[in-house]
């Protein structure tokens, strides 16, 4: 099996050798992927001059419309794809599902933001900007699609929910997109691209897909096509320095490293509910996804005088975990992507045990319940205890991206605060704790560095979303480290595909806008 | 006289030779501006580590009455700047009203803005988002200050309002800033800033300014931090592509060249207002400032049947126009701002008249209301007719930043549409017509490609506030070839030095928050 990439509306060969696709339970070679000889100018020109038109004749709610039926046809094939993942990523069922139902439900969730925009292309922001004494002259706000392409660059962690969250904002917006997965898991992308195709759902253009090495498809941006990167801090500093990105600067959105913190509040004593739930959630930070999630938890700041007990409940919530191949019956951790995220996974975490100790695993896990210890790309499921924290350094900027977290105390609320300030900008973290007071001041402290903050208390304990899943109503994206960018958040996604224009004139003219728009704010 | 600069909380005196500041109407040295030996790391983290801090401490009304006492000095010394406009920018009194006027109608709306948010140090978007059946689980998306300094570096053609713009923003938000004026035209940043220091108003580190060369303040700048820009497109590719800018890749604002638009309706034939009141607008851009503004109308779209009309009725208008020493009764166009500015301006002239005929002016003007021919900076009032607009080049991506600007035909709605859009990129583009649907049509069409769209039809003739003039209220800021950036619009300014944060909770916690904040978008 050779992936093929979807560009000027046909699946093309690439003409190289290209890339083994690899199955990290056992590093059996699963297929080949290689972009080799695809034009990116073409790839890109395809977007911008056919897809983009196409989209921008259809209404928000025609275009909803589209993300509805996309939805329809990867959840007709769920099952597929939780195969290709288990193969292609190591991924448990749970691993998939996070990845496939997110894909889905992020469709879903921006098709009924379409519908709610209704039949009109405008968006206008509420409010009337009065600019004259007697209210003759004023000015309101409008967003208009912009007429450039997107270029989507995903991570490898989620082939399915990585590809769509970004061409559902997009497609909904109005502007073509070509997404190129990372390669390592571009199967799954490539699947659910084909499946799409084949349902004849989309206009020509809109969605195009490169599977294999697309650094030429920077060459190709235009000042008014949009750089969405998902992925490395290396990686974004090269595409934010590449001469083309320098030159053309098209906008660009980054969502790079983090190194995540929850927060346990002072009175979440063992036995409490609270105690329990924090408990739970860095449990899943370590098995879910092998803890390859940008959102993951990486550090957990304990009340010093509970810093025993969470590290008690944790070590024997880890001895639970069976590690191995992930279609074996209990496995709840499957193995990391491939050997080289392996590698740099255990290189980080000696980076780590420089200013912690290990508690459980550290490494490559001594037994398996099948896969291969050998050929496969496990890391055990490794909890860390670093005493000063505020000394530490690695601790809190080295995103180590596996099933690795460290327990850290704090003395008062203020250092709490400062010391997941010291992640350098963060996607998210979470509070954990009934004491509303400690939550509000905690949560106002740490939002200056963080694009989402979860409040656990023991009222939300079942419906909670989690530390680590993204939820489509909320921007995602963090400062800093993390990238400085932001995604999704409903109607708020829109705006890095569309130009807020104000426009000035008489109230005639205001309302005849307003008239062809639907309300909304970016 | 030698311009000192204010950091670390005391004026300091550059220990170089430096520049010249000149006056631009008889090329006298008037002093020189020089930062020599200024400690860019020590200016940029007094903002940071004290400033912000500061700044902080207060609530937004408070922040807000520290911007109104700023208004007020500066309209206490109003004389004593429009004195210094003239001889160092050689303003006349209407190019010197706008940029003071403009400065302090600019703090004041932000005063206003800061009292109607109140005391509270939050901002919280409407809206709840509901992420659990039971409507237990929630979220909602706040707005807190950023706590790295703000960087503002500045264009010469408005040393009050530029620096007040971006300053107002920046402080109301609760972040410290260091502004960088142009060298060319210092002297007004200097004695505004010394007059403010002197009433005491801001806490320490709330303002600084760097008059004279300030590249160093890049090697300075931190993740947190904030830049932003007004000027080339040549310095913004400079500064993007800097190595501490890409390393610690703050947030950028960049403002840069624009070739702004007009278009006349088919409507507005000879003897209606609204021809009229186009050739009155497209007269202001060939005297006021000179030219220099940003947003100045460089291309006139008018229906190929009124071409003769428009050029014969801005012909008569330039005829009537009095160039030389501003000082002078009666003179409306003064010089601009140096010889640089000067060369740079008859070299772009001398690429446009390649693609369009010269019908008035076209280099230094034959005789002067005062003023040295040699020795001053002047360029004629400048009329050019482009005949096919369709295949001119540097008409539409060449900003002449000088009294210079283009007639041109059109045909159908969507071509005057097309060859709007063919800048590039706008700041902001305007319409003249009395026809509703033109308006909205050709609105909707060049939105994506500009910040602003004036519309102006007979009934906004004596209320429009013009196509030139930046006001606080709407978002000043183009795509593409103008920067890809944003600026002002009321709340929405503040959002480039506030962070956006998903906070997801209980209603107990959300309400919490929301008795913490003001309602409000960015």
């Amino acid at each position: 099996m050779k992936l093929e990439s979807y560009v000027g509306g046909r699946w093309v060969k690439g003409r190289g050798v290209g890339r083994d696709l690899m199955n990290p339970t056992n590093g059996d070679v699963l297929g080949q992927v290689d972009a080799t000889g695809i034009d990116p100018h073409a790839a890109l020109a395809h977007a911008r001059d056919v897809g983009g038109p196409a989209l921008r004749a259809l209404t928000f709610a025609q275009r909803g419309d589209l993300l509805r039926q996309i939805a329809e046809v990867l959840s007709a094939n769920r099952a597929e794809y939780a195969e290709i993942a288990r193969l292609n990523s190591g991924n448990t069922g749970v691993d998939a599902a996070i990845d496939i139902d997110g894909a889905i439900g992020t469709l879903k969730v921006y098709a009924r933001i379409g519908k709610s925009l209704g039949d009109v292309r405008l968006i206008m922001e509420p409010g009337h900007e009065a600019l004259s004494r007697d209210g003759g002259f004023g000015a309101g706000h409008i967003l208009t699609s912009r007429t450039g392409a997107a270029l989507h660059i995903n991570a490898f962690n989620f082939p399915a929910w990585g590809l769509w969250e970004k061409v559902a904002v997009a497609l909904l917006s109005g502007v073509g997109a070509v997404a190129k997965p990372a390669s390592a898991t571009a199967w799954l992308s490539h699947q659910m691209v084909r499946d799409v195709v084949e349902a004849g759902i989309l206009p020509q253009g809109a969605l195009s897909l490169v599977c294999g090495a697309g650094e030429e498809l920077l060459d190709a941006l235009q000042p008014f096509d949009h750089l969405a990167f998902t992925g490395s801090s290396g990686t974004a500093a090269r595409l934010r320095a590449h001469p083309n990105v320098l030159a053309a600067a098209p906008r660009i959105n980054i969502e790079a490293d983090s190194v995540n913190a929850t927060i346990l509040g002072p009175d979440a004593r063992p036995g409490t509910a609270v105690f329990d739930l924090l408990v739970q959630e860095a449990d899943k930070a370590l098995s879910v996804k092998a803890g390859q999630l940008c959102t993951n938890i990486r550090r957990v700041f304990v009340p010093a005088p509970l810093l025993d007990a969470v590290r008690d409940a944790l070590a024997a919530r880890i001895d639970q975990i069976a590690v191995g191949d992930p279609a074996e019956e209990g496995v709840s951790l499957g193995p990391l992507v491939n050997a080289r995220q392996q590698h740099a996974a255990l290189h980080g975490l000696s980076r780590l045990t420089e200013e912690a100790r290990v508690i459980r695993g550290g490494g490559v896990p001594d037994r398996l319940a099948g896969g291969d210890r050998e050929r496969g790309a496990f890391v055990a499921a490794t909890l860390l205890v670093c005493e000063h924290p505020d000394q530490a350094r690695f601790i809190h900027e080295m995103e180590v991206f596996g099933p690795v977290l460290t327990v850290m105390p704090y003395e008062a609320q203020a250092d709490a605060a400062a010391l997941a300030a010291r992640g350098g900008g963060s996607l998210v973290a979470s509070v954990f704790t009934n004491d509303v007071e400690f939550a509000a001041g905690v949560a106002g402290d740490i939002a200056p560095y963080h694009g989402r903050v979860l409040i656990v208390d023991e009222s939300v304990g079942k419906a909670h979303t989690g530390h680590a899943i993204v939820m489509p109503q909320c921007v995602h994206g963090g400062p800093g480290r993390a990238g400085n960018g932001q995604e999704l958040g409903g109607l708020r996604g829109l705006g890095f595909y569309m130009q807020r224009t104000a426009v000035q004139g008489s109230p005639v003219i205001l309302e005849r806008l307003r008239s062809m728009a639907a309300e909304g704010t970016v």
